[in-house]
């Protein structure tokens, strides 16, 4: 991972229930090089993490969502964990937040459950991407074309299916955020 | 609940993070209505309850749903908890189980997040059902008209959102699972 993010600052958009790994570890490796990571979520203070059926640790919230300024961000990063991922696409600022950053085609990484927030956010149709298996027929029906990959990349926005993927999802998100929004580039 | 279910034989269909209480209080319900009730899930053995994030009891499962013949049962009942339904969906002998019950017209209980397995079984499109709100777009992505009710009856389709609306859920229940199958009815 040679990408350099100095100067970038990403979102990782989580609540309790979150798979601890698939948030821990990619903020290392993005912050390894060089980001400014943000920890939002539904409200401040802390949110729990959770090893598989497991509760782990609980971590501190950088923001509430609704205090996030979505200009502000170069890239976001949706983890998983099926509970997380299920109140987190209830959560109306938290789907603005990430429609908003869809829309400006600010680079996204999403794993595992991750996914179910991008239907609410309509930042799926006509795309291609991987999940967690039991998200494929919801993007499929939402107007995806759902893949079985380590990780996908559809013009920034990558996806990966579970923690066994995380090694290939942090290279590529790093790299992606480095290249910044693709409707920027088309520009 | 004056309907009786003397000799109609109920399906429950359900696994490991089942929201325990969606479970146990229509099977009590429907036996003391007069039914009988076997607990299917994708492996024989136990399964694990929760109640919402903690782990509460287990219980035997009577039959793994891969030797259970769909012809046999009168009803079936989907319990919910985000965890249990998310595998469901995720196991092809539950899938078919339920498609084929579906396809009879045998009159099917779901709350809760019971109802993505009736996604995979594509016996949504066209029908009316209330759920967990979390699941509102993946079920009208599929296909059906959701609507926010304590109980929701569509020709045997009978749905509640959460584990407040058990009373009114059981009552309908029992009631559709006592006046059969809704295609043997119209014939």
């Amino acid at each position: 991972m040679s990408a350099d993010l100095q100067g970038k600052k990403i979102a990782i958009l989580a609540t309790d229930g979150v798979e601890g790994v698939e948030l821990t570890s990619p903020r290392e490796a993005l912050e390894e090089a060089g980001a400014t990571v943000e920890l939002l979520a539904p409200k401040s203070g802390h949110i729990q993490l959770w090893d598989h059926t497991e509760k782990s640790v609980t971590l501190p919230v950088d923001r509430a969502v609704s205090d996030a300024d979505p200009a502000e961000y170069d890239g976001l990063v949706l983890p998983g964990g099926v509970r997380n991922a299920d109140h987190l696409r209830m959560d109306k600022d938290s789907v603005r937040f990430v429609t908003e950053l869809s829309r400006r085609g600010v680079p996204i990484g999403v794993i595992c459950h991750g996914a179910w927030i991008l239907i609410e956010a309509w930042a799926v149709n006509g795309r291609t991407l991987t999940s967690y298996p039991s998200l494929r027929t919801d993007l499929q029906n939402a107007g995806a074309r759902w893949v079985d990959e380590e990780v996908h990349n559809d013009r920034g926005l990558v996806s990966s299916r579970r923690p066994d993927d995380l090694p290939a999802f942090n290279a590529k998100i790093v790299e992606e955020f480095a290249e910044g929004a693709h409707e920027r580039k088309a520009a």
